[in-house]
């Protein structure tokens, strides 16, 4: 099943207390994709300006991800520069330069109007829902936004979300566009503007799949050490869509199974700055940890537990 | 098995967007037994004031506490004035006045020395030792504690760690006793220091229970309304002692059973002001929550999740 996302495709330049990057591989798009291709082939769309190192998006082609929809235009490719707090907990946005995403319209390149998986990536509502409207039959369609857009196309991210099947969004991100501060309401808030299911991710306490009447819960992959946090929300974005393109599936017991690979894919993702956690990451791998995942969280003998 | 707990039996006047209340019962050791009441009879050992509506504790001695360890002297009874942020994430402490506590020396009631599971409630760790040094054969003590006594008698905190089996502590707390923001380095810090097992709780976001090289984590009860966060970990270390002193285990696997009637009687405390949160609570529904804990952790058809 063809497996598209659209996002930015961007130079990321962060500082933590464990060190410092400079225009890195960075974007949602470049995150989700590089998770998702652990698990399935995975088609990007995006736009990079000339400035581009596009030779390292190629050598990540061998894992299954097909670049033939990032457009190279003339200008500086879209660029993100934030520093994060001691302890990693927040983050301030020091810069943020759209260059060539200013004048981004979105085209799918040819066949992947067909794309049965859609992630639309943080990208403007609008880009999001022309994306939408050019692939024929979705089987399954997800978005993310955040803050800005919020505040900014309101009007646009609403008209989305009567479209899409799940919205995946942080903890403060759900918070801000429900209005309300508790995270079970704001779930079920977003479920009566459309979709049929909400993910909610949680940072290190992990993420809650919310659907009418039902929950599920995953923690975090416990990790000792984490150095960077950039992308972690679109790593998991990519375990979770990558896990279902692969089963063909759509249904709660899949997206349960999909929590899992989306945290499994965040806790990859943290591990090292860009996309350098995924370094080394083998099938194998992800697959251990997700049944260590079991380990994890579920309860033993759970029929006798009373 | 005997359950014993000693911890504070005070006067609570909490102020939230939701509400207040005035000298209401509270106090960790009051918060405690009524969850784990629940489950097993506990006894409690403390201390009040001559003002202490002893009637209202009286009340609740059907529901198996047995009171008769709580002394009544001359004086004030122990009273805690706090106000909670409008999002009830944060708190402030308005008033603390230890009245007679301030010479509480804990003596057993006859009998209580021979407990098996003791619950050291969060007071003075010097108060905890002596407790513990009363009882002859436990079978399992966990303790808690909390910033006040961390900063001020972190000798004698160290001194309990080294001879208690299991610390349970909220995430700040875990924080500031190890020195290190990571909450799983904060874990391992705190196993090294004595203790077989550390749990840490996280307010909504659930608790951990660590052992060397294992982990489990167990989500909080998606509520939807939360009223009083007041004695809610007291609640939780309730139901997590009651249900190993009705079990008469203390392995791993009766532990992680353990955290899902913590979580529950958690869940029943903050829906609630001071210990209204249990009224009406029966075991049937205890057990009815627990049991819906599974669908809200489990993975669908785990041993195919790969």
């Amino acid at each position: 099943m063809t497996l598209l996302v659209v996002g930015s495709v961007a130079l990321d330049s962060v500082d933590t207390p464990f060190g410092q990057t400079a225009d890195a591989l960075g974007g949602s798009a470049v995150h989700f994709a590089v998770a998702a291709s652990l698990l399935h082939p995975v088609r990007v769309v995006g736009v990079v300006g000339a400035d581009y190192p596009v030779g390292e998006l190629e050598r990540l082609a061998p894992r299954g991800i097909d670049w033939s929809g990032v457009e190279r235009v003339e200008g500086e490719s879209f660029r993100w520069r934030g520093k994060y707090s001691y302890d990693l907990q927040s983050r301030e946005t020091l810069e943020t330069r759209l260059g060539v995403f200013a004048n981004f319209h979105p085209r799918l390149p040819p066949g992947a109007e067909a794309a049965r998986y859609l992630f639309l990536g943080n990208i403007d509502p609008e880009l999001q829902l022309s994306v939408l409207e050019q692939v024929t039959a979705p089987a399954l369609v997800a978005c993310d936004t955040m803050n800005y857009w919020i505040q900014s196309k309101r009007e646009a991210l609403l008209a989305l979300l009567r479209k899409v099947d799940l919205l995946m969004v942080n903890d403060a991100e759900a918070r801000e566009l429900s209005g309300d501060w508790n995270i079970h309401r704001a779930g079920r808030w977003i479920l009566n503007q459309g979709p049929k299911r909400v993910v909610i991710k949680q940072g290190e306490y992990g993420a809650l799949l919310i659907e009418p009447g039902r929950t599920f819960a995953v923690p975090a992959w416990p990790l000792e050490e984490v150095f960077d946090p950039t992308g972690a929300g679109d790593a998991f974005a990519g375990g979770f869509m990558g896990f279902l393109a692969r089963s063909s599936a759509t249904d709660t017991d899949a997206m349960r199974r999909a929590m899992i690979y989306g945290a499994a894919m965040g806790s990859y993702s943290v591990s090292g700055f860009d996309i350098r956690g995924f370094e080394g990451v083998t099938v194998a791998e992800v697959e251990a940890r997700v049944r260590h995942f079991i380990d994890l969280t579920q309860i033993p003998a759970a029929e006798r537990i009373a």
